[in-house]
C-alpha cells in the first residue's frame, strides 16, 4: 500500500516493538516506533551466574518497566523482539546453549515471553533472533547500511559475530546460525579456538584476543610501555593507544590484526560481493586506526572487481543496537508474515 | 496456480529453454524443459584463442543446431539462459574478464545473443549467469539439493568456484558474482594466489594446484611412484591413484588437500550454516578418497550445532550440469519477473 509506515505493518495498525536485548554482560530492554527511535530504554547487569530462571524473570519486569516508560498503549505494540547470543533455533524460539551464557540450554524463550507477557501483550508474537543477525538488520535498517542491499556486518569486540543481509533479508540458514564469521579459519592449520578448530579469526582478533596477545609479548620479556600495566590491565584499547604512540611491541600486535581482519574481510567480500562491510562493537572505537588498515588489506585482497563495489564502514548505531537489532528483527518478521 | 508445472511459466506457456554454457575448454548448448531433463545437447571445443567475436558466432550456430535438434518449436522456447565464468555483471548482461576466457572484456553478451537469435526466438529474454551459481541453481533444482532450502555448491577442477543458496535462491550479491569460494583465505599470510591474495582455497585445493604440489615434491627429489610419469603427466587424478596405492608422496599431497579443504568448508558451514555442502567438478570424480575425509574434517571443524544439521556430499548432475546450470538460471530468472 502505497504511503504505508516502514515495518510492514499497515498504517494504523500497532507501530510499535518492544525490543528486548539478553547478553552474557548485560540485559536491555526498549521500545521503539517504525522509524527505529528508541522512545524508552533501560539496562542491567546480566548476572548471569544467576541461570536463565532468575534472569528471564528480572528481563520481564524490565520489558514490563520500559513499556510503562514509553509512554506507548500495550494494544499499540505489534510484537516483541529478542536478541540472543547463539547458537539459537529462530524458526521453534528455542535457545540452545550461548557460550556466553551458561546453564542456557534448549531454553523455550519464545514460549516462555509469550506466557510472561501475556496480561499485557495478549500473546502478540515474539521473535528471537541471534545477536549479530539482529545487529545486521538494525544497521541494515537505521545505520550505515540504510538503502543497500547487499551487506556485511562483523562485530569485533569480546568475541567475534556477525550478520549477513543479502537482497535486503538476514542470511538465516538452517536454523538461524549463520555467519558465525568469528569461525572462518584464516589459519588452517594455525592457532587453537576453543570452538574446537582452528585459526578462527575471533581466536586472534576480537577484543580480547588482541590484549591475550599482547600480554603473551610481554611475558616473553618483550620491552613496551605496556609492561607497565598489571596484565589484567592490559586491553584492546591499551594496546590500541600505546601502538599510537608507536610503542614496538604494540605495534606488532595491532599490525596482525588488522591483517588477519583485512584477510578475513577480503575473503568476505569474494564470497558475498556486498555493497558495504559495517565494523562494529567495542574494538571498532579506536575509528581510523582499525577502519583504514582493514579497509586497505581487505579491498587488496578481494576480486578487484568486487573491490571496486565494496566498501569499508564503521557501524552507526551505538549501544542501543542490542535493542534496535531485537526490534529490526521483528519488524522483519513481521513483514515476513504480512 | 496448483497444478501448473514448475519453472515459474503458467502451464501452457512456453515451457522450454535454451541453455548455453561458456567455458575455457569448451563450449555447450542444449534445450531443456521444465523438469530439466536435456532434449537435446552439442557440446564442441571452446578455442578461446580465437577471441570472442568468432567464439559467440560458433555458440550461436551451436544454439540453432540443439534447437533445430530437440524438436521443440522457437515458439516453445521460453528465455536463453547462459553459465560463463566470472567476473560478470548480471544485471546487465556483461561479460567482465573472465580469467579463463582472454580477450572478452566487458562484452554485452546478452544483447548481443538477443539479436543474434531474434530471427528464432523473437527477442525473448536472454538471462547471463556466473557458472558456479548457475550450477548451484542446477543442483538446488535438479540434483542432490533438491527440496534444501540452503546449500553450498562447490566445484572443484582446474579452478575452484561456489554458488551458494539461501532460502531457495542464488546468492548474487552487488553484481552477480558472489560465492567466490576458492578465494576465501585458509592461510592469509600463506601461499600467493595469481587473485593477488595470499593462502586462497583454490591455489592449493584445485586440480591443477593439486598435480603442481605433487610435481613440486617430486622436483625437490622425495621418491615415488609418481616419478616414472614426465611432469606433464602428474595430474590430480593421477597423485590420487597413487595415494590410494599408498605411495608416501601421493599420500601427503593428498593428506594435505583434504586438510584445507576440510578447513574451508568447515568454515562455509559456519558461515552459511547450509543443509549440504555439495561438491562437484573433476576432482570428484574419485569419489569416497575424496568425500569421506572432507567430510569428517568439515563436520569436526563446525560449530557442533551447525554440524549436526549439515551434510558434505558429491554432487548428482554430471557433464550436463553447465547446459543445466543455464536452463536452471533462466527459470529462476523467469519466475522471479513473473
Amino acid at each position: 500500500m502505497s504511503g504505508a509506515p516502514p515495518g510492514g505493518s499497515a498504517a494504523g495498525a500497532a507501530p510499535f516493538i518492544l525490543g528486548l536485548d539478553i547478553g552474557g554482560t548485560k540485559l536491555a530492554a526498549g521500545v521503539a516506533g517504525e522509524d527505529g527511535r528508541v522512545l524508552s530504554r533501560e539496562v542491567i547487569p546480566a548476572r548471569t551466574e544467576e541461570g536463565p530462571e532468575a534472569m528471564i524473570a528480572r528481563l520481564v519486569e524490565l520489558g514490563r518497566r520500559v513499556l510503562a516508560a514509553s509512554g506507548v498503549s500495550p494494544a499499540a505494540i505489534a510484537a516483541t523482539g529478542i536478541s540472543c547470543g547463539g547458537p539459537l533455533d529462530i524458526r521453534d524460539g528455542i535457545v540452545r546453549e550461548p557460550t556466553n551464557l551458561p546453564g542456557w540450554i534448549d531454553i523455550p524463550l519464545v514460549s516462555r515471553l509469550t506466557d510472561d507477557f501475556a496480561d499485557v501483550l495478549e500473546r502478540k508474537p515474539v521473535y528471537l533472533e541471534n545477536d549479530a543477525n539482529a545487529a545486521a538488520m538494525a544497521e541494515h535498517r537505521y545505520g550505515a547500511g540504510r538503502g543497500v542491499r547487499n551487506l556485511v556486518y562483523l562485530t569485533i569486540s569480546t568475541g567475534i559475530g556477525g550478520g549477513v543481509i543479502v537482497s535486503d533479508r538476514v542470511v538465516e540458514g538452517e536454523s538461524g546460525n549463520a555467519a558465525e564469521i568469528g569461525h572462518m579459519s584464516l589459519c588452517h592449520d594455525g592457532w587453537a579456538c576453543p570452538c574446537g578448530s582452528r585459526g578462527c579469526l575471533e581466536a586472534f582478533a576480537s577484543g580480547t584476543n588482541i590484549a591475550r596477545r599482547a600480554r603473551e609479548r610481554l611475558a616473553g620479556g618483550q620491552p613496551s610501555s605496556l609492561s607497565a600495566l598489571s596484565p589484567e590491565a592490559v586491553t584492546a584499547r591499551e594496546v590500541a593507544a600505546a601502538a599510537r604512540a608507536g610503542d614496538p611491541l604494540a605495534c606488532a600486535v595491532w599490525d596482525e590484526t588488522v591483517a588477519v581482519l583485512g584477510a578475513g574481510v577480503g575473503s568476505i567480500i569474494n564470497l558475498f560481493n556486498p555493497r558495504l562491510v559495517i565494523l562494529g562493537g567495542g574494538v571498532t572505537a579506536v575509528g581510523d586506526q582499525l577502519i583504514e588498515p582493514v579497509r586497505r588489506i581487505a579491498l587488496e585482497r578481494a576480486f578487484s572487481s568486487m573491490a571496486a563495489e565494496a566498501d569499508v564502514v564503521i557501524a552507526e548505531l551505538g549501544t542501543d543496537i542490542g535493542i534496535v537489532g531485537a526490534v529490526a528483527a521483528a519488524q522483519a518478521r513481521l513483514a515476513e508474515q504480512a
